[in-house]
């Protein structure tokens, strides 16, 4: 069992501004490194988030001049990055993805992950977004082995399918990356629902660094980037505006809690197996 | 689709004598219809709950006096009734169940739905208790077509096991019951953020009828009864005590979000398959 330490969720403002955007996420994962967080996470789309035009145009490859700055932030620090997310344009496969990187304290990029779920809604007058006509889905679980136990990753939208996370489960996770630009229309009544929910039926850590703002006219993020605990206790929640949040990350409360309710073990195999025909 | 209708859930506070539990779910049932309800939801272990000895001695056959007489109770009043759950003896199984039983308004048991998960916990000082010592777990995922639309069965700890949920909705599953005697040391963390994340994740609507006391020295009961809509908001929440709360069940609402967030469009197949070798 690892020992305790810190991790920190960075909330950010990203605009369209690369320049600016990497400024922001500099300046706050150097404070939570300061403050003796061992691994930081950023929100999704933290490089540049505003019109989807200006988004694919600044899309890059993997590497590329964020995952490079970013890998050397990382190593400056001697911290483990997971850079929230990114538009990654793959050349090869003439496709864009919503991408998380691992990057370790080395300033090796460890794993990539390509957003699963891709976020289609109308809401009139409030949020109307279709994700899936500019972006295409990946098609990995990636739970990730690191010096600090073994990470989960996923993406905003992702967690709404907690068929994922139990996937994630099965394949070693111990904590769960949620970076995020959620929208304040569903957030409010559905962010911190939904992760304290899958904290507690995993038992799991969950670290979820939002966006906040209006980047755009037509969509505004709900900020309270939070951190749980596997009992569903959230230990850290920001407040409105760019912030960073720290708690600490003890997996022996993970284990205690574990044994006291052994719930993962009590899943039923017959309830595997899908009846989806569809 | 169905027209608008009311559902009621009845928090009680059970002991072990059936003939006080029998009375008291009868006069909340019998408010409940008064008020207009034409669905009924009583909590787990309605007709008895208190020390283990007690309730395997009380255990009884379906049919049997506890189901007969709640089939009366549907039929007078002309409702569905959900009887939340019993202690079923299976003579030729051999074996006692925790047992819920869904009775059309003829007075007609419909189904049966036996908990699949078992509650095995031990908080020290807090709550400590073992089912699986002395229950056996059903094997069946049970949802059940009604003239009120399609309802989902299933008990407490059930709720724990986003796996479940997953199933009843594709087994058409348009409303879930969640009738429960789910404890206050978990239930203050757990209880209402797992029913929202159940309806946010399915987009349905939630019955939760709980217990609310002490039926032993042992084991406190959260109460909190609630009925949720699709979208996650609580409609209803009972106070302590003995109490009946009453919501309206749009189905109209349901199908308008399920429109325009078609979340359950966007599950991915690759996530259903199981990579868990245990």
């Amino acid at each position: 069992m690892s020992e305790a330490y810190f991790a920190a969720a960075v909330q950010m403002c990203s605009g369209e501004s690369k320049v600016a955007n990497l400024k922001a996420a500099t300046r706050q994962v150097e404070k939570a490194a300061q403050l003796g967080a061992q691994v930081v996470a950023l929100p999704e789309l933290f490089n540049c988030l505003g019109r989807t035009e200006i988004m694919l145009q600044e899309a890059e490859g993997i590497p590329g001049p964020t995952s490079e700055a970013m890998g050397r932030l990382a190593r400056r620090l001697g911290i483990i990055l997971v850079a929230g997310s990114i538009c990654e344009r793959d050349v090869e496969a003439g496709k864009v993805f919503n991408t998380c990187l691992l990057i370790d304290s080395s300033g090796q990029l460890q794993a990539r992950y390509r957003k699963m779920h891709l976020f289609d809604i109308d809401l009139p007058g409030q949020v109307s977004y279709q994700e899936s006509s500019w972006l295409s889905p990946g098609d990995d679980v990636v739970a990730v082995p690191t010096e600090l136990g073994c990470f989960g990753l996923s993406i905003c939208y992702d967690l709404r399918f907690p068929e994922l996370y139990r996937r994630l489960i099965e394949a070693g996770a111990e904590l769960l990356m949620v970076p995020a630009a959620f929208a304040l229309a569903t957030g409010k009544d559905h962010w911190q629902v939904l992760l304290r929910s899958r904290a507690i039926e995993n038992q799991v850590f969950v670290v979820a660094p939002n966006q906040f703002g209006q980047p755009t006219p037509q969509f505004t993020a709900y900020g309270r980037s939070t951190i749980i605990d596997p009992w569903g206790t959230s230990l850290a929640v920001a407040p409105d505006g760019e912030s960073m949040i720290l708690a600490q990350i003890d997996p022996g409360r993970q284990q205690e809690i574990r044994r006291r309710l052994p719930a993962l073990a009590h899943r039923r195999k017959v309830l595997e197996r899908a009846n989806r025909q569809d």
